[in-house]
């Protein structure tokens, strides 16, 4: 994998990126104040666009996804985020909705991020590429949806991170976004959340390999870094229960403890694996920035701390979800969000999903879940006028 | 203090260690049939053993904890984890009570464990040091309590890790102790515990200074490996509501985000602290075979799964304590404890104390907790027909 990345840097035409890319004309000035160029942004569309233009469906991924939601995708050869969810027939509907999903600014699929080649350097961006933030990330696919002819989007959704563009494209661009579905999320990162964060961005900075950031230059991946930061992340993605039922304190092929440090424990075995295979697919300076683009986010600093004041005299349809074992974006973080809406008089419907499979859930099989924003979906596209579901 | 460890090593001498140490006679036979010498035990005591031998309590201390209970440590300078109450009219009133504490087995404060001198090899243990268990540690405390003469202590005490081994004392020396309080602790740790575990020991073993181990050989201390484990879990320790109500999204020593890697916020850099100074003061290989031993900790498991089963026909009192915000060891496996000591009709009290402070509340200021302690402690001493507490 190490020669893969040396290989785009040494080559970042767009020809080494799978999918459909967009550059930027013009200079994307950042929430820092830096002027940002050349901007790529890296996405998929499923489904067609329709006539009047009304039936786009904006999906936002999460810290570590990408562009690739459904059908396979083409690093790991694993179904993409939302496969299940995604395509003709599924809850979002790729015979009714045009869908696109865009790799977040800062990211490491083919959107400008750390890894890319810098012009004005002749070499990856490394700790060169400006600190950026989830409105950065929302500003970027605000231009990708100009350049798609989208002005207003039917629904914007997404989980975990891409609940908080979610609320951001919801707060700044009002009238461009009809429904909002942000699943699993917060209106500002929690200090447990940041101090996680942080957590695995000086595990990634301890390794030697990851040499300041210039790892790509020096021909090294900080894999150990990087794989124990995902080890880490990935408790907090699961909940005690769902670790408890997947593995317990069952042993990994051997009948009894071997009074080492090996990996006697399925669980234990499971999370180095979790490490491991996350260093081929993800950028460890990518880490760093996407991290601290959720660290940063806050909508109601910038409000004076009162979080309604975002949403005061919003047009937007909210449908919020969040599940009952997630300790990382738990049920109150949702809720605070339902209050701030319903102080202003928004509209907005909320579930919380019985679940024991912690944040995750919002990727893996949850019916009940699934039936709610089928559900929202459906109201919503007949208020807009959008055509049924085919039954 | 990597010349003082390496001082340690080269000049391995009782005289090196502030407090009392024991050095046994005879091998110590391990849980994995390893026999161990020579195993040295270090420890403090406080107080004075009565006539009769009635009025020992032995602490126990957890993961990071060590012999020195109360009054200054000799390293840190900081007061002893219980120092608040441990001493003169205290809750363990140095006045009644012969206290002792050992630093455990596989310790780094004066105990054998993986830095000290292995004289069959001229040089520190490192990883040829056996993986020991929390029984191996009780077995050594039993060891230096028959060195005090205490054939029956009166009580038992201790929280965390510390927890594991009061019910390994109440289950394989039922008849040395009088009545047994295991604060905020588990039967056998939990799936996500063993998780947070693997993450620490894959961050030290990650640093390249950790030179598989023999790093007091090189010369050189994992600092950065130990760093971030310490880091990881210091988040565990401490509730969600803590770290909000202790830092939020405040900043450091700043006005405004500063778009970059520093410690904008106030939890990082407090963490970054924690993992700092923890380096100065603990062994990396001791952290590795603590962390071993906790998650090897089954008392169900050598029971075909029946946890009451352990405790069968046991004469000793119990009290038990958990915390409402203690999501490392939560109230559920303290529960699991007293429902299985209810199931064979021990004598059991149980209370869930109402804290914001995380599992961390054991060790700080919690009056409800201290009370009902005080009040099993000093029902328990009647019993026991020891004088009552000075008013």
């Amino acid at each position: 994998m190490s020669s893969e990345r040396t290989a785009i840097v040494a080559a970042p035409a767009p020809g080494s990126r799978t999918g459909k890319a967009l550059t930027l004309s013009e200079p994307l000035v950042l929430q820092s104040g830096v002027a940002l160029s050349p901007v790529t942004i890296a996405y998929e569309t499923y489904g067609a666009l329709n006539a009047d233009k009304s039936n786009c469906v904006l999906l936002c991924h999460a810290l570590t996804g990408d562009h690739y939601v459904a059908g396979a995708h083409p690093v790991t050869g694993k179904p993409g985020w939302w496969a299940d969810l995604v395509g003709p027939g599924k809850m979002i509907d790729t015979e009714r909705f045009f869908v696109v999903c865009a790799n977040v600014l800062g990211g490491c699929m083919g959107s400008t991020g750390p890894k890319e080649f810098n012009p004005a350097t002749g070499k990856a961006w490394g700790l060169d590429f400006p600190v950026i933030t989830i409105r950065d990330m929302v500003k970027a696919q605000a231009r990708l949806l100009d350049h798609l002819g989208v002005q207003q989007l039917f629904s914007v959704i997404g989980g975990s991170m891409g609940a908080m563009q979610v609320l951001e494209w919801a707060v700044r661009y009002p009238h461009r976004v009809f429904s909002a579905v942000p699943i699993a999320g917060s209106y500002r990162h929690s200090a447990q959340n940041i101090a996680f964060h942080e957590v695995g961005r000086q595990a990634i900075m301890a390794d030697p390999d990851w040499c300041h950031g210039a790892y790509l230059e020096k021909g090294t991946v900080p894999k150990r870094g990087l794989s124990v930061a995902r080890m880490a992340a990935h408790i907090t993605y699961l909940s005690e229960a769902a670790l408890h039922r997947k593995f317990g304190r069952r042993l990994q092929d051997r009948a009894a403890l071997t009074y080492g440090f090996d990996a006697d424990f399925q669980v234990e075995s499971y999370l180095r694996h979790q490490g491991s295979t996350f260093v081929d697919r993800f950028d460890a300076n990518s880490y760093l920035y996407i991290t601290r683009a959720m660290d940063y986010f806050d909508l109601a600093a910038e409000n004076d701390g009162v979080l309604s004041q975002a949403f005061r005299g919003t047009p937007v349809r909210f449908c919020l979800a969040s599940f009952s074992s997630d300790w990382l974006f738990p049920t109150a973080e949702s809720r605070a969000i339902v209050h701030a809406l319903n102080a202003v008089a928004a509209n907005v419907s909320f579930v919380e999903i019985d679940s024991d499979k912690g944040h995750d859930a919002f990727l893996l099989d949850e019916p009940e879940f699934h039936q709610t924003v089928q559900g929202f979906i459906d109201g919503a596209a007949a208020i807009r006028g959008l055509p049924k579901r085919a039954v």
